[in-house]
């Protein structure tokens, strides 16, 4: 079931490790099939190396598991809330990589200050809130709320990745593949833009038009990077 | 004798350079057998690239050498007295990895900024005092015991580590190889917890109810976290 | 067609991951055959292990593609001015690097501190203004032309890197390795001037007279490091 | 010709990028024959993969070359006068390291806040001033005249690195891995002592009674550390 989803989930959890973007199972990518409505994530606290394609477990929307001895990642639930908030997307990953994680700590967006930010995602990246005492009582699928109430006056497509308060970021993207490179770049971003403001506490952020420029050159109808246009 | 523990004390030595956790032979992993009351120790100053599993030194908890042809590690006796004060812990790491080392020569406990830390450790990673002039006559012993009088008001298995100041940090578990995973997590969550603070100097620790939320999902009667429920 | 050349080119643009300054595909790296006045770049956008020496473009210095069936990297038209602009050079680098990135997105030029800087660059790496909302119509030309204006008084084989403000470093040498070796000194130095401003906020530049003994140990007619003159 | 000892210096010269105190050949290692009163040193500029034991050169310690077709490297004359001032030493290695040269940039002595620095240097890793106008003239040679006037009133076996302002680091001992080794300490120990500072930027140095104790359990009459007692 699922087999070529199964085999890219299970490639894109094991580049997490190779990117250095986790410590032990601190991190966990998911992958939707819209036609069929399952997703198939990792499963919960199973180390990199011993991890296997037929090991990722098959969800639905509504939390069910369809297929797999494993339990799913803790996490699972954040993940089936973005995939019924987002539907554009077709990947989904959460880390704790080290740097979004302490802007995330720090509760602060983090500001757009160059062209490597603004090649990959269009204006800050969003820091949304802690949840409170009562959310917390269903704490996974609460956390994905809270990201996508913050979305509804932003286009995912556009920020692909986010960052919750006092916990760690989540990146997304057509696929697994390319939400596990949105996580790359948020870290990439993140460590960069606190680095800038070490060197020029007063720095402000990069020129609108800047900003619009080189998101638009790998972006949308215009893109001219790469050998051919990209799509999300 | 104790074979079997002689190899995971080994393995365990083994993991700190992989894991980063030390330069030379700045560190030290031991493991405990209740039932003989014998603890098996690295040997002192050996290079990891020369220690083998029959290097391992076998020590009783009054500080007498059993077993081994070579001195144990210097810091024995800290390892004697955590193992007569915690009778719940059955393995500890001692390292100078970096950044927990900061903490504690900047004579810090490290603040619980985020779930990456409450996962884990409950609460702050406490900073126990430098020893008097007195008390450094018998350094190592006394190094455990100023550690055992701090944790009289904190529960060991829920605070798996801590910093002496001017000094390093003890890490612990119920065996060698969750002592290391401690000592690894101790110094990821010692890393963002500073970086958390460059970014916002004036940041609150995260709130007290996510602390218990994180903390319960892993460990105690209703974790829910990987394939079956973690007992320490 | 300058198959010595395209190899050069793909040999130094596999050095930029080996020396850690690239994260994906953001850097590429040129050389110029002044004989021809054609130079060869690396396509846009392939991923540095599927890179093969027939991959990369033949450009003339008007931006007309003489060879190759790939697009040339996005930044071609950054590297053709300052070809133009720089007549002794033969090779150009540019990257993402972190340390350099951040200073470029600070906004600020890189102070000389010491003698590692000085040893290769001879006073501080300039760092060029944004582009106004007019000349980003035309980006990537516009980006070599102002660094072009902005050497008119700087001596560009005596300081062979440069800062584009809110975007990042370029760097050149006698050759494409030669430029690749610029941009690693590059990165270095502008990591070990920020830790020097942390530990230090209040330092002076070096001494005026060091920074001429370094950089003339090295380069000019009276060099005396390494086994022969190097010349540029 | 003092095969065995170039054997030595050409593996101590190999260490120093395993260890990454090194980019490019930024770094060089040598050790003295105390009986011929000759120094084997690593050739000026040649990179570390093309380095073989045969390319060592012998100096004496007036600066003639006694064997070798190779330049020595360009910092020979600041190992002679090291070896003169020094007679208890064997080996010297200066590197440009990252922390330890920032420290040196910064114009800043290395102050001990604990242990990991107490076990190997006695108090403060000084930083001497740099040259004169006068004496850039003869930089080399100068530069060890400084840091010998400068340890006229300090045991150099007791404080075994010194940092040269807006330069880098010299480190030395026993022997050229035992230099190599405290290279590689006075970095480690650079890079805590700097986050210690950011960690809290009103600490105090660490209590002199302990230093003493942790530099007298690894040296002198009375150490206890490792398997034998060191001897310096």
């Amino acid at each position: 079931m699922l087999e070529n989803l199964k085999q890219a989930v299970y490639e894109a959890n094991m580049a997490l490790p190779r990117h250095g973007l986790v410590t032990f199972t601190w991190g966990n990518v998911s992958a939707v099939d819209r036609e069929s409505g399952y997703f198939v994530i990792k499963p919960s606290g199973v180390p990199y190396d011993r991890l296997k394609p037929e090991d990722m477990v098959v969800m639905d929307l509504n939390m069910n598991r369809i297929e797999g001895d494993l339990n799913p990642s803790s996490d699972t639930a954040t993940h089936c809330e973005l995939y019924r908030a987002f539907g554009g997307i077709g990947g989904i990953v959460h880390t704790h990589s080290p740097w979004a994680t302490s802007w995330a700590q720090a509760g602060r967006a983090i500001p757009c200050y160059g062209t490597t930010h603004a090649d990959y995602i269009y204006g800050q990246v969003p820091c949304v809130r802690s949840l409170t005492k009562e959310e917390l009582k269903d704490y996974e699928a609460n956390t994905g709320k809270v990201i996508a109430a913050h979305f509804r006056s932003l286009d995912e497509s556009a920020v692909p990745c986010v960052l919750c308060q006092n916990h760690g970021p989540f990146a997304w993207g057509k696929d697994a593949e390319e939400a596990v490179r949105n996580a790359v770049v948020l870290e990439e971003v993140a460590r960069m833009a606190a680095w800038t403001e070490m060197l020029n506490p007063r720095v402000s952020e990069a020129p609108k038009d800047l900003q619009d420029k080189h998101y638009f050159r790998k972006h949308g109808a215009n893109a001219y990077y790469g050998q051919q246009e990209r799509k999300m």
